[in-house]
């Protein structure tokens, strides 16, 4: 990227320090995984105190350019995981196929009373007061790592004894083999937050950590709503990509190699 | 939405606080604009020290619910502006509809030589070092308020004498009308991120701020790439909303009174 010109000198020396940091980063010359100078080291290399060395790197741990690993030091952080939007596919073939191992741990699975329903719930699936609806809650991890948690309503008339399936399955895939229902469209609202209290202590990560937060409503071939979600991605661990193709063209497939190494064409 | 048990009282008083607020907030009980009682007021309402009930407003900011106006208090935040990435219309159009004023600012418009570009955009627009390349940065307001940052890269060859037209227009618009080219496919990358000091002080906005990145490709009906952006919002300011619809279905309308007051079908 060009940048644009600004004067770095007039920033709080942290924040220089940071940002040279991050700039090897982005330029590959510091690669996922790779070990951070002390900050020891930074200290004498730029002739700061300890303190400001410190600053800088807490500025890059909240960026999620960096993760600090208990008495082994600090690391350049791993590349963020890629999940495509537009693709059929759902995350856990997704991850399958970056040859990262999925994983979906139930947190809640049960049939909810409506009067303890948020009404954006019982609006998004036009519930009435004598219909009742699945909560199901699921922590999704990549290589064990928690990245998101799912917490989805589905109503109980559509889709009787859902709650017998394994649910660490695919849930589209029960929805289609065993109650023929699959999405025909989705409204999909995409917006960033920080992390809050409760969400924080399910997932088992820091409070405030930035978040990618998707309302999902899907709907049947007859219109009708089937699905609210509610889904929280991790901001510092997921990218999303999407691939939008003019009605009548022919998409264009991605450069397989670049693919491989989980690269996108913009990446 | 249900929440889970959680231990409320095992947090911070502030953040007790600052989530009852919050809640209080979504539930609508504290409409957008209307003022949040003062710190002395909260202090004593709660039994608490003034310096926690600070601690529990400058939660509430972070988390772009409340924001401060000097001199006149703390007032619930606006509602985030809806920009449907799925839409053919572009963010001025969006914006007018939803009867917001829509602003565009040049900051940047330029022809680049090869050797300060980036080798990510020389990668996506498949540039050699005998190419030139347009960078424009546009500032984008609504309604005045700085809302997003954008970050365009078009090669010279294809977009002869680009810089003579208003670029505060829709600039898809004259790349149809002057040029006859059109965005046939797009691939985008999106992922949150902390807004870093250039871009915030471009933009006239606190520093961290979390943003919403947009990394696009969009290729020509040859597959030719024509435009690399890098596009950066507020995330404080923008919620995406996007559909899907399976191919083969007729896409079903959103409810228009919902519509019109800026709520989508999930909202």
């Amino acid at each position: 990227m060009t940048r644009l010109a600004h004067k770095l000198s007039t920033l709080p020396v942290y924040r220089q320090i940071a940002y040279q940091i991050a700039e090897e980063i982005k330029a590959g010359a510091r690669p996922p995984n790779s070990r951070l100078p002390s900050e020891r080291e930074l200290a004498e290399r730029f002739g700061i105190s300890r303190m400001t060395a410190r600053a800088a790197i807490d500025l890059l741990q909240r960026r999620g350019l960096v993760s600090r690993r208990s008495r082994s030091g600090v690391f350049v952080a791993q590349p963020k995981v890629r999940f495509d939007l537009s693709s059929p596919q759902g995350l856990h073939q997704q991850l399958e196929q970056a040859g990262i191992k999925p994983g979906a741990k139930i947190i809640t699975a049960e049939i909810v009373p409506m009067k303890a329903v948020d009404a954006r719930v019982m609006r998004a699936l036009s519930l009435t007061e004598a219909d009742e609806v699945y909560h199901i809650v699921r922590l999704r991890t990549a290589n064990d790592e928690p990245i998101a948690l799912e917490n989805s309503f589905f109503p109980v008339r559509l889709f009787p004894d859902l709650l017998d399936f394994n649910l660490t399955e695919s849930i589209y895939g029960i929805l289609k083999k065993y109650y023929s229902v699959e999405p025909a469209q989705s409204f999909q609202e995409l917006e960033t937050s920080l992390l809050d209290e409760e969400w924080a202590a399910v997932m088992g990560v820091p409070v405030d950590l930035p978040t990618l937060e998707i309302r999902r409503c899907a709907m049947t071939e007859k219109g009708e709503p089937f699905e609210y979600a509610h889904d929280i991605y991790r901001g510092d661990r997921i990218i999303f990509t999407a691939r939008t193709v003019r009605p009548g063209m022919s998409p264009v497939s991605p450069v397989p190699e670049r693919a491989s190494k989980g690269l996108g064409p913009c990446s």
